[in-house]
């Protein structure tokens, strides 16, 4: 896959011109992940996604050989989005416990500003493959895997400065912060309120403050 | 739907005979939830499930006059199966505190057991038919809720009788609780490994720590 589709959806300035081609792949992808968390990334088909876009199944044959080759270039597509809304948030100047806080914190507004109409992209691709063995659910896993590798590398930094409790296991931590992400991300996709988004807010900052030095 | 067949699954003696008609529609919707975790509730058409139960579309059609159906029959199924394994672990003898427990700790095994090959079926079908409104969804959003109220009815009756803090919100405690649950869930779905239940006990045995008096 070309590497320029990850900065797909981004708000920066494009440094060079994009040809036809790039700017209808880019749309294609859009829309794919869009409607990935409405029915599902496995109803993802050349055809379905030929009838959301208005393009022939034969046009979308061109830009991707097939269902797998487009579940992957869609993933591609929300890592992008999801680079941009939720881990562009968090600077390296900044401290690990300001890191986390606001890696937290974009990821509820990601979810709440409804980025994708079924709330965060791999939640729903997360589960709904679980038990589909595979590149794709391969992929899935390995997303989750770095973010909670992101969240615990955020509560270390914190720890060696002394902002978060030593005692504090960073792993156990960043699984009962990321349980709040999920929770809050599940309810808001199921019900629209903004009750669940609270609800995550008020947990993660109790559990800040029982973890902070 | 008969009321018969929400004890179906569970091990208690069964108090009279079921017919031949009876047993064949208990086994094919067991079969049907356990599909519906790993293929997904939507995928559950007629076609599919004669295959996999290996009746004919018209043998399946005299049970099940359409997919809606089927999906209802199979939630009520799992209902009853959630009711045997989960619900039954806390009985009105308990105090708040110790049915709070209990119902923690029974999903908990419930998910580790392996009951269903994806994981909790209600956890799956939930996210895959968060944005597909009618009455499948309404019935999840139903079961979501019930549990929920469950939680905290425990959790209120525990404040009552002195075990919880009064200044804990029950809803709140009942958020960050079952955000534990399903993450676990999610994670053991991926990995199928014990850790992520074991990070799911630790986090419920911390926050009954700080919540209790």
């Amino acid at each position: 896959m070309p590497s320029k589709s990850t900065t797909v959806g981004r708000k920066r300035p494009a440094r060079k011109q994009r040809s036809d081609g790039e700017r209808s792949r880019t749309a294609i992808l859009n829309e794919a992940a869009r409607l990935a968390t409405v029915e599902g990334i496995g109803g993802l088909s050349l055809s379905r996604l030929a009838d959301a876009v208005g393009m022939s199944k034969s046009g979308l044959f061109a830009h991707f050989g097939s269902k797998e080759e487009l579940q992957l270039a869609t993933i591609e597509t929300a890592e992008g989005i999801f680079e941009e809304q939720v881990r562009h948030a968090a600077s390296p100047d900044q401290s690990g416990l300001e890191r986390l806080r606001a890696l937290l914190d974009a990821y509820l507004s990601y979810v709440e500003s409804g980025t994708f109409p079924g709330g965060c992209f791999f939640a729903s691709a997360m589960v709904e493959l679980s038990q589909q063995p595979g590149p794709v659910r391969d992929r899935l896993v390995d997303f989750l895997a770095d973010w909670m590798t992101t969240l615990e590398a955020a509560i270390k930094d914190a720890q060696r400065e002394g902002a978060i409790e030593k005692r504090e296991d960073p792993a156990q931590l960043a699984f009962e912060l990321e349980a709040f992400l999920l929770l809050a991300n599940t309810e808001f996709a199921l019900a629209q309120g903004a009750d669940p988004v609270k609800a995550g807010r008020r947990a993660i900052e109790r559990r800040l403050e029982a973890a902070t030095t």
